[in-house]
């Protein structure tokens, strides 16, 4: 048995903004800061305290876990970062408004980029504003163009089965902050979730979600928010972006 | 030849109420939370960029290194913590007023305790409320009770020759965050200072001091700070404490 904490990051800039994200580097917003620190009473009062932390290289997620775990005295914890975990490439989506890209497009192709499972959005311009090439954290790998929930799946599994994993074998409490999309990811192969159905899945931001996992890596019994009430409010925000 | 930063910690909540801190784990008031920007601002100016970061366990120097790194864009870096770079262990002068120690135990004696080589203060009592026996960070060594600068060093160098070495090695611009004595031990190693030279040495806080290292992890030149003009300042005033 042990026990695995997912926490996407707070909300941020482009959140406020109803932009595009995806690989782009924003801060949080005060609001975001606020929602980290919740998250983090969150732990604390549940006694749920991480030994180990896991995120992407980008800053939402990362000053998310710096905030949550400095309010459940848990700020000196081991700390592992991969790319793995980033949120989803939106391709030359980033940048872009989501109400103006919904009113271009129209709502099916709209929510078809949004949620579709193997729809990739357009590939991103090679050197355009929102292109990650070339940046130093990512000199090791590949930069993607664009990127569906099926492509982020594939690059999230090994980390999953890897460095995750092992941590969880040696039975660590495993904190994961990260992305709307590469947690949707994680939580369609936790939960058994089909291509179709996980179009319908959002996860709030700033909410602990919790997994008591077996020996298998499989949950034992369904996650659960730490605060089901305002994750189920929150939750149903995010799924009315855009609108 | 590879780049070693070394930055103190910005004043935290016991520097400024003029307390002994040790390993009690009080945080960063907010000039200190300037300071490390300041410092990231430093770096970032003088295109000094961190691949790696070297923390130690406590609240000040983690806080210090995430509002630092944040600043110069380099809070995505690999992250590395470890007890042996925590301040140096106060023993029972933990918790205690600077000022009103000198004053009970003479001159002499606080000199002897604040900069003597290998005279430590008294134990700290096992329970007391400043003994950190049974906090779960150091759930794997033996607590000190108290250290001299000697004891120090005897636990920090197993560090620097390895970890904190092998980032070097491998070529990478290595960060350490941590405290007035652990840096002061380092700094007595990389500069050849002798026992009783340290005790005029003083390291200020929120101030990068950068060394270019050879093969054999010595400098090929003397340390500099980014900042030297508000470096002398700031040593002058750490110099003077308890005064």
């Amino acid at each position: 048995m042990s026990t695995l904490i997912l926490l996407r990051h707070g909300r941020s800039d482009w959140n406020e903004k109803n932009l595009f994200t995806g690989w782009v580097d924003v801060d949080l917003i005060e609001a975001g800061r606020s929602e980290a620190v919740r998250g983090g009473e969150l732990l604390r009062d549940n006694g749920l305290l991480p030994d180990v932390l896991h995120t992407s290289l980008l800053r939402r997620a990362i000053t998310t876990a710096n905030l949550a775990l400095d309010v459940c005295d848990r700020h000196w914890i081991p700390v592992r970062r991969d790319w793995r975990l980033n949120e989803r490439h939106y391709g030359a989506l980033q940048g872009l408004d989501k109400a103006a890209t919904r009113e271009k497009y129209g709502e099916e192709q709209f929510m078809l980029w949004r949620r579709s499972f193997d729809t990739p959005p357009p590939e991103i311009e090679a050197g355009s504003e929102y292109d990650q090439s070339g940046d130093p954290r990512y000199a090791d790998i590949e930069v993607p163009r664009t990127e569906c929930l099926k492509d982020v799946i594939a690059r999230l599994m090994p980390y999953w089965e890897g460095p995750i994993q092992e941590d969880l074998d040696a039975g660590r409490t495993v904190l994961v902050t990260a992305h709307g999309n590469s947690l949707r990811a994680l939580v369609k192969h936790l939960d058994g979730i089909s291509d179709e159905d996980i179009a319908g899945l959002n996860i709030p931001t700033g909410m602990p979600l919790v997994y008591e996992l077996g020996e298998d890596h499989m949950p034992t019994a369904p996650g659960r928010y730490l605060d089901p009430e305002a994750a189920a409010a929150e939750a149903a925000a995010v799924a009315s972006q855009g609108r």
